[in-house]
């Protein structure tokens, strides 16, 4: 077991948690889960302690501590509850690398721990560098830790850059699906249901995330992750709708030459890279074969129906904590669409207004993103609850 | 100028030789052409002389020397004619990259001589590896010597290759513009001209490739290049045809992922890379848009119309000197075709006769391979002098 990496994966119940646990179920020589946590689903963390016995077991809502707990008393898996016993546990000098899959605001301070504590980070929460980019990625640097990307995107890019460390980058062109709602007008959106939008045309993801792709604003915070992961600026990301999802991102070097990664979409592919990189190991996942795509198309993205790719490039180029605002403006709105608050496009005029309030920081610390993402919610909340009757219509 | 790589241009009055030039001429800081030659373009090769100045050039018909001697006696460029001297200048210890850009077999001896020199190889001349990979290969490694391919295919594998030494090549997929004749039947292909096989929709290149790419036989020995190039069985080769020529080549590794290498279709930037590598060049030249390109197709090769790259493929397989005779009998069939002696369709037939016909060897040597190539030649143009009149009518 010496030589197995010892696998921390924060958000284990989540779509990227769990099928990070069947990439090292795969794996079982070369990997060991230490530790899994959860914010409130307690029965499939109780049922993947069961199967992976890892060191410890987390549940955030400490409602539910006793009912994991009393689960796994027959085991050795040392059960806690609470965030601060997240923070606490990322450290423990036996954990290689840090998986960061929970949703939103919430991966930041345990990322900041882990990092603290030189692990490895393996990022799957893009809000981390969204938020606190500058913090984050200097903090990395000064602990000498990885980020290793998760997202399938980042993961195309960080794989076309081995070999390339003394290459300056062109540019980099990031693909996006388009989402449900691709080639839709205003007048479509204006009464579209939680439902319609949870249809994602190629990737199964958690709900979060699939209502952020088919608003767009999923690639503007990819958009905003990658200018921290890669040391880009803003005219040097591109965005390009490629309905197939096949090619998952591309970079251009100096000289022009462009280079892409491929595949079939399917997460478990950079969940493992970011596992087991530098090396690859081999899988018998789906192949991709051209036979089933005889053509992959490109068009450019709708800035004017799709106004939050736009916002978020707007938060990347004024910096300071305003991709702290839109993220969190974005993260109530999200919520407000699922439980049917407010509306498809309400969702923009709440980030815009969030943008234009709340109180614009330069040069934040980490206690101006807390406060920052406090205050915004708050408004953003308040904006949901004046929202006309119109929003709640359908 | 002691830091600047000396480049020696085998061939540099041809496509790739005259590209070549262009790219060292963008870049003098970094590159200075050594050696020039040419095999029979004395006008061009003065022309290329004056303007870099190279320490050699030299012209293979003898009969042409007086004249480039005469055009340069104002210059400090030496001037020599032969093959023979060729062989000798490349060794020359101020060389550090000599560049193989003559067409056909006549690349072998040079290459060979260069590599015994040291000098690492930037690759142009296909045929080199098609006829002799193993032994080219064996005596790269054993003088410590880079291949590096200029093709611009094997260009894009060998970019994708970068950062990825240790990890696993689970096969490699090129792609084909499928040339002029695309979607052609064999009933059309009966009655193509010379200047209709010219007519190349992608790429600008010599003659011979030209027609090599319209019967797909370009396809077939790049097959046979790759499988020497990156140490490959020929079922890990795949041959897809993309007629917008944009994805130059891709590898799948053992995980399943795919990377690619796009850009348009200029064989500037492979030769750049091939003399940059590993790094890479700023450079003004022409950069790929999505915009132009709203679809990048893909279709399986028609193998049944376009038999040359199947018979590539088993040659490949039967291995020996077998490439070795398809391409004598492909060089001389290509010259019969381009001098309007036999038909488009009738390559293949005496290719495969050729196959049929000549002393098959397990284990050639060097000389085996000359003497395969001269027997194959002869007994190809005695296949041409019978062919039916038939074949001259169009």
């Amino acid at each position: 077991m010496s030589n197995k990496k010892n696998i921390a994966i924060l958000g284990s119940t989540g779509s990227v948690g769990t099928q990070t646990l069947e990439v090292i179920g795969g794996n079982t020589d070369l990997f060991n889960v230490f530790l899994i946590t959860a914010n409130s689903n307690a029965f499939l963390l109780i049922k993947q302690a069961l199967e992976f016995l890892p060191q410890y077991a987390i549940i955030c809502d400490q409602s539910k501590y006793n009912e994991v707990k009393d689960a796994l008393a027959n085991t050795a898996v040392k059960v806690l509850a609470g965030i601060e016993a997240i923070n606490e546990v990322v450290t423990h000098p036996d954990i290689d690398i840090v998986l960061t899959a929970m949703v939103g605001f919430a991966g930041l301070e345990p990322t900041i721990a882990a990092i603290k504590a030189g692990k490895d980070i393996a990022l799957a929460n893009k809000e981390t560098l969204v938020v606190a980019g500058e913090l984050i990625t200097a903090l990395a640097k000064k602990h000498q830790v990885k980020i290793l990307p998760v997202d399938s995107e980042h993961s195309a890019i960080f794989q076309c850059l081995a070999g390339e460390e003394d290459n300056a980058i062109e540019k980099i062109i990031l693909t996006a699906s388009g989402g449900p709602f691709r080639g839709k007008y205003i007048s479509f959106l204006e009464n579209v249901t939680r439902e319609d939008a949870l249809k994602h045309p190629n990737w199964v993801m958690g709900a979060k995330i699939t209502i952020d792709s088919a608003s767009l604003m999923n690639k503007g915070l990819e958009v905003i992750e990658a200018k921290w992961l890669f040391d880009l600026q803003a005219d040097q990301i591109d965005v390009i709708v490629h309905p197939q999802s096949i090619i998952h991102s591309m970079v251009q070097f100096q000289d022009g030459s462009l280079k892409a990664q491929m595949g079939l979409p399917d997460m478990k592919l950079p969940i493992q890279y970011a596992l087991s990189y530098p090396g690859r190991i081999k899988n018998n996942f789906k192949r991709f074969d051209f036979i089933n795509y005889p053509e992959l198309t490109f068009e450019k993205p709708d800035l004017e129906t799709f106004r939050n790719l736009g916002l978020a490039f707007e938060a990347l180029k004024q910096g300071g904590n305003m991709p702290c605002i839109i993220n969190a403006a974005n993260e109530v709105a999200v919520a407000g669409f699922l439980n049917k608050s407010i509306g498809f496009l309400a969702m923009s005029d709440i980030i815009e207004q969030c943008m234009q309030q709340i109180q614009y920081e330069a040069s934040p610390v980490l206690d101006d993103y807390l406060n920052t993402d406090k205050e915004t919610r708050i408004f953003a909340q308040n904006l949901i609850k004046k929202m006309p009757l119109k929003a709640l219509q359908f």
